[in-house]
């Protein structure tokens, strides 16, 4: 169709009004319901076209994790062998210049590898980088690498993957990197430098508060699956304590290193299942403290390799004016927090040593919880390469969102949203196919 | 509530299991609906908690504006004094200088004056710079810049407003530059660097046939609204030709420079009533044309301040082979580019003389089309300060929707999708709490 709108001018017809366009509706009208609506909506652009839910408007409602404004307001670099301490801008560009000479393996910061981060394979020969450990890429430029800046480099990996140097596929770490801008400072503000005021918690009650408020949803937390069963157009659904749940269609948000333990009938296709066997190399151990110590607020800290904690940061102050520290740990020197709690408190305070007075630690246990088995996901080499189009596939009835296998932000709460969403498209189209049952 | 999940420590009570949560659900179950259900989501977390659709399923949808692997390879930069080439590298490092002089108003390219790109008044201090235009800015700065920065600094704030750099709100340019992440690569990467392959109508059209699927659609093209009149639980639209339509409630996504037209009874309030006869300043005039020279397909010019257009990038090869040249102006030296076709062309072979053979031109006049009148959003000084509040209030039954006044992304695609989710959240909510009637 041609639009109205707009001119073009060529040497042999001069200039014409109208232009070819896709987006020429036609019929220009469609008026079947009886008057009045519910609601009519002037324009068609992107705000008219627009018909959906806003679940962000906390734009206020984030705060910043650092505060260098006073106290001791340094970096903390602790080795087997050395420790020292220098001031965040040089934590900067210590950071930033090992991970610069890590992800620059084609003279333009991984752009030209992964220029877009929604399509991790554009490039084709982003593949290749796939079959690497972020090891083999350590390898390559070790000799570039000062000492301080290797121990930095391989704690901020790990940091990203809690795995080890030899579990860490180095594609899914430039594709990190190029979801977060293609910058050190990127990095920063995507990944560890904003929260919200409230927790997460308060992020997770709005999406629930929104879909109870539809009236149309039931809901039965502390169920366990323990199987579910396809059929030619229902889905069943059996719990451990065995009661049953049927439906037309199911999403699974079960996680990647959850569904090997869920009864698939038919079985899962080969493919996923052995992903499933593999899973994610995501070990993280992530202690948080209070400690008495004011002037910690404004500290950094790495501790590496040696400490069963490697990497930390002041993210707050308490109630009661006391320092929050969020510390991070990893499979490459694990340590169940909760199993020998004096070991974990020597983690911690050996990250600054003399300057952790803990009052109080907060931790969960995600290598433990069986419903999780590790924290967010970070693959291993080859992973994405071989399993990520099996893990989208939908299997039946069965459709599977999780973060675990979203495109752009994977492991990311915003990879969980944009895979429940994929899910409730596909769900939606599928039901509007189907003769109107329950969903009035 | 207290979860389940997780562990504290304290020198008070030693290890405990569980911590307090907001967003533990009680009672944990809820089942009220008959079996079978339509769908069964497994999981709470975001995958699960998220229901909603995608319209972003695009990913590989995406290609490069600029292709600088043949051809001339170079940036033509034209003032009324000099012209000169330069390589593409050096343009990068003249305009990222230029402006970082120019946002760097905090010594940290302006991330402590809008630490949050979508709450833009965060830190208050944000203010005093919407009182300022460009030019002000660029006084302050003007002994720290080379001519050729000058030069194309300008331009490139002007490519951003289309206005004038008098009309220009400096704290506006500001808001761009923390959504693209203070960064001169970013501003390129999100303003210009990639489009979709099928252009936009080919998103836009996706918009409409996902609605149009639901079956509950009705819409009505070339319909020019002459006045909406609220009353106490209906909205009533008149069109010019004398059709009326009333509903519950309506959402407007009438742009601010053309509300001003319709007539609303009762009528807008004072500030938003002001804020329309302002309206925004961008004029911009955007010219595409084809031209033969297959090697311009690499080529980037400003052509500033004498010519009719400013700014032009080779934007694609079209299928004749042709090279496609994208061409901006504005408010600063205006056309009307219908008006004198020739006047027209001689400005854009000025951009490039000898090299600019057209074969085609295309473009829309935007600052005629009474639908618009001007181009994306861009704020005079003063005006987001005083105006926007005003701008995103409802209007009895009525709810404003346009990216005009988005919080985030505003004047851009995502900015209109912020704002007709925005609407849609609020319409959504209010038909829930009312008897159903036809939106069963």
């Amino acid at each position: 169709m041609t639009s109205r709108d707009g001119f073009q001018w060529t040497p042999q017809n001069g200039l014409k009004q109208g232009v070819p366009s896709i987006g020429v509706i036609s019929p220009s009208t469609k008026i079947t319901s009886d008057t009045p609506w519910d609601v009519i909506v002037i324009g068609g652009g992107y705000s008219g076209l627009t018909a959906t839910r806003d679940m962000y408007q906390m734009g206020e409602e984030l705060e910043p994790s650092f505060d260098f404004s006073r106290g001791v307001n340094y970096f903390e670099l602790r080795t087997d062998k050395h420790s020292t301490t220098m001031s965040h801008e040089e934590e900067d560009t210590l950071l930033a210049t090992a991970l610069e000479k890590f992800v620059n393996v084609d003279g333009d910061m991984g752009r030209i590898i992964v220029p877009f981060p929604y399509a991790g394979f554009h490039n084709p020969d982003a593949r290749k980088y796939d079959k690497m450990s972020v090891l083999d890429r350590l390898n390559v430029i070790s000799q570039s690498l000062t000492p301080n800046e290797r121990t930095g480099l391989e704690s901020f990996i790990l940091l990203c993957s809690c795995g080890t140097l030899e579990t860490t596929s180095f594609f899914e770490f430039l594709h990190w990197w190029a979801l977060c801008g293609y910058t050190y400072r990127g990095c920063m503000d995507c990944l560890i430098s904003f929260k919200f005021k409230q927790g997460q918690s308060s992020f997770a009650i709005k999406f629930f508060n929104e879909a109870l408020s539809t009236g149309n949803l039931s809901y039965a937390f502390n169920s366990p699956v323990k199987s579910i069963q396809d059929e030619d157009k229902k889905v069943t659904v059996t719990t451990r304590d065995g009661r049953s749940f049927t439906a037309s269609c199911l999403v699974s948000t079960i996680p990647l290193n959850v569904l090997n333990d869920i009864t698939f009938n038919p079985p899962l296709d080969p493919i996923r299942t052995q992903a499933t066997k593999i899973g994610h190399v995501n070990q993280c151990v992530k202690v948080h403290a209070e400690i008495s110590n004011k002037d910690m607020r404004s500290w950094t800290g790495i501790s590496y390799p040696f400490n069963k904690l490697t990497y930390a940061i002041g993210d707050g102050t308490t109630p009661a004016g006391n320092t929050h520290i969020v510390c991070f740990g990893g499979q490459h020197n694990h340590i169940q927090p909760e199993e020998d709690v004096n070991a974990t408190k020597a983690a911690v305070t050996s990250m600054a040593p003399g300057n952790m007075d803990i009052q109080r630690l907060v931790f969960h246990n995600w290598s433990k919880d069986e419903f999780a088995k590790g924290a967010w996901f970070f693959s291993p080499p080859g992973f994405i390469s071989s399993s990520l189009d099996a893990l989208r596939q939908r299997h039946g009835n069965i459709l599977f969102a999780n973060s675990d296998w979203a495109i752009g932000w994977r492991s990311f709460i915003d990879g969980a949203i944009e895979e429940g969403t994929r899910a409730a498209l596909t769900v939606k189209e599928e039901l509007r196919s189907t003769p109107l049952r329950s969903h009035l």
